[in-house]
């Protein structure tokens, strides 16, 4: 089904990351060459220069002008519900957090596409995938990593707000406080119950004009908007300015991975439990989806292949438009399925500090049993 | 004579650095991103990860077999008097130190190629400079850069002795020690002079045997001797995991500067004394270094220009073959002026913290007083 010559550009755009990760796994674990703050210094390089600026390259290149409705429509509605189920979930769960909504989300709906994708699906089929993905991967960095940063940055004031709490009423209160705070936010009518939210959103409001990802998809947006509509192009000197930092994003995020893992006593630095919970996230939670696909009136083999993949919207469209054919359609499956979970959700949560260790096993073991996998499923649906 | 578009170019390539130094340095003198600590991390990446894969590239590139011996020849000398000078003055002035000759060498006869020289001399005349370029380059990370950390190391290596000696013979004696050494050594005939010395260089092996670029010149090297005998090229998926972590070494050096720059409290980081300093070594070390030209037989307009740039031989060798015009070489030697210092050299003088303010001035101040200093010897000499 996948040709020799497919899986050797796959092997050969995969396997360049994982050397990247193993190079900073060997250089912190025997070489001790970096220690954790050092380490940490590179991480932030990629979450605070390399992404944005690849983030906005990405989205000025994309015509929003040209934007497929549908298939924002169907991406968007994917994502609301995973986001509300993970919602739901961790709302029932007394533990609940919203830290777990959001590497729920992380795991579920956000695959590696702007760093991956596009090299790896490029190399494959050349610019004619290019132009779709760019628009997923568009809306990816302005819509869903800025609502994964404001989710981290409401976590945070959260957090925050809790040790406050826990300073003025004590200890034991304050745990208390914090594992109800959902329940008593419900029914409590102190009149302080609106303000205290005003200023939770006002911390992470603050925060966000102080995020390099916010301003650099703002930026993207507005010169996109500029440039397709008055057909002109950024000066080579701001072009070349920007590719200068953001050529490397690639490698040093896969690198960031490498010495955070060898920062763990496990490469399943999550533990098995939260292992086999995150994977399957990523390819049941993920794959079954389907709902957007048969909102927008999917059927017969295609829907299948919704019932299997990542990313139904973008297989949909494909279909719909008889721009693919069935076994191309199975190997953007396979490829898709054997692409690791996204990058730079793992550098923010880094950043964050929030279920690092569950998004690089995600990242990691993704990879060892995602070839497997989505052979089992490719035979169990005969396709 | 240089027209615009040859400064448009030479603007696209140069001006995109300074954003990343910029950038670096507003993020730490301003907006408090990194700490000494993240910023080391960061100098370490580029200086054990980008630089090495990166001559790899450049070094497993130039054809070994096709190298011009005449510009090997002047190159090493012009090099090897430079090193010879600097080691007769620091010996005659009573505070010589190793240090001092590294620093010296660097900044006379190491301009700025490895990773600025090509991206622009190839945007201003394409792939024609390229192949001799490319061959100054393959030299500079071969020959020179490991010289350069043979000397680091060996400076390391002293200074540690004098630490042991301190330690044992009490600190007053060690400080004479220290500024003696040079002197003792001639004089003193303990039986123990050779141990010492081969003590010494059997430390400094070890360290180079640990150091990731000596691997990657001897590996680019014998890469290059096979690929280039037998006509075959690096599998793909070899290329991409190099390239996956040298693409942004350029940038990250750059980057790396700025993070520098922004832990001093002043921009002129040693001083205005030293700054002269390496001015001088600079304008007009560097260029008077015409006896390689002299000696390969370069007079005439040529040898006028050779008194005044960086890389005579290479100047001269596109004289000798005829592959250049007069207006060209006058154009080169603007472009090589306006080039900063080597940031590779300043990338290991910061890892080995060996004088990294003096070659951090030589870059930004260079630039600054580049150009002048250019059309000033232009009208001087009358081109």
């Amino acid at each position: 089904m996948i040709s020799l010559n497919d899986a050797y550009h796959i092997l050969a755009a995969t396997i360049p990351l994982y050397v990247a990760m193993i190079l900073a796994y060997i250089s912190v674990k025997w070489l001790k060459l970096f220690n954790p703050d050092q380490c940490s210094g590179i991480n932030k390089f990629v979450a605070k220069f390399s992404i944005p600026l690849l983030s906005f390259q990405v989205i000025s290149k994309s015509n929003p002008y040209k934007m497929n409705l549908k298939l924002i429509y169907a991406d968007v509605l994917q994502k609301v519900i995973v986001l509300v189920g993970a919602a739901i979930i961790t709302k029932v769960r007394s533990n609940g957090h919203l830290n777990w909504i959001i590497t729920g989300f992380s795991l579920s709906t956000l695959p590696n596409t702007l760093i991956l994708g596009i090299p790896l699906l490029k190399s494959m089929y050349g610019d004619e995938a290019d132009v779709l993905l760019a628009q997923i991967i568009a809306l990816q960095s302005l819509i869903w990593y800025n609502l994964l940063l404001f989710l981290f940055e409401l976590s945070n004031a959260r957090d925050a707000h809790m040790i406050q709490l826990s300073a003025a009423t004590g200890d034991s209160e304050a745990r208390q406080e914090a594992q109800g705070i959902d329940k008593r936010e419900e029914t409590n009518s102190r009149t302080l119950r609106r303000t205290k939210i005003m200023l939770l959103l006002l911390t992470v409001g603050k925060k966000l004009l102080m995020n390099p990802n916010s301003y650099a998809t703002i930026a993207g947006l507005a010169w996109a908007s500029i440039s397709f509509r008055c057909n002109i192009k950024l000066p080579k000197v701001v072009e070349n300015s920007i590719s200068i930092l953001s050529d490397g994003g690639l490698g040093m995020a896969m690198f960031s991975l490498g010495l955070f893992m060898a920062s763990q006593a496990n490469i399943v630095a999550c533990g098995k439990r939260l292992a086999l919970l995150a994977m399957v996230l990523k390819f049941i939670v993920g794959p079954v989806m389907v709902v957007p696909s048969i909102v927008f009136g999917l059927k017969g083999v295609p829907f299948k292949i919704a019932v299997i993949q990542v990313l139904p919207c973008f297989y949909y469209y494909c279909y719909y438009t008889n721009n693919i054919n069935i076994n191309r359609l199975i190997n953007y499956y396979l490829v898709q399925a054997a692409l690791p979970q996204g990058i730079v959700p793992f550098v923010f949560a880094n950043e964050y500090n929030v279920h690092p260790d569950i998004l690089s096993t995600g990242i990691t073991v993704g990879l060892l049993v995602a070839l497997p996998i989505a052979l089992v499923y490719y035979l169990l649906l005969g396709l």
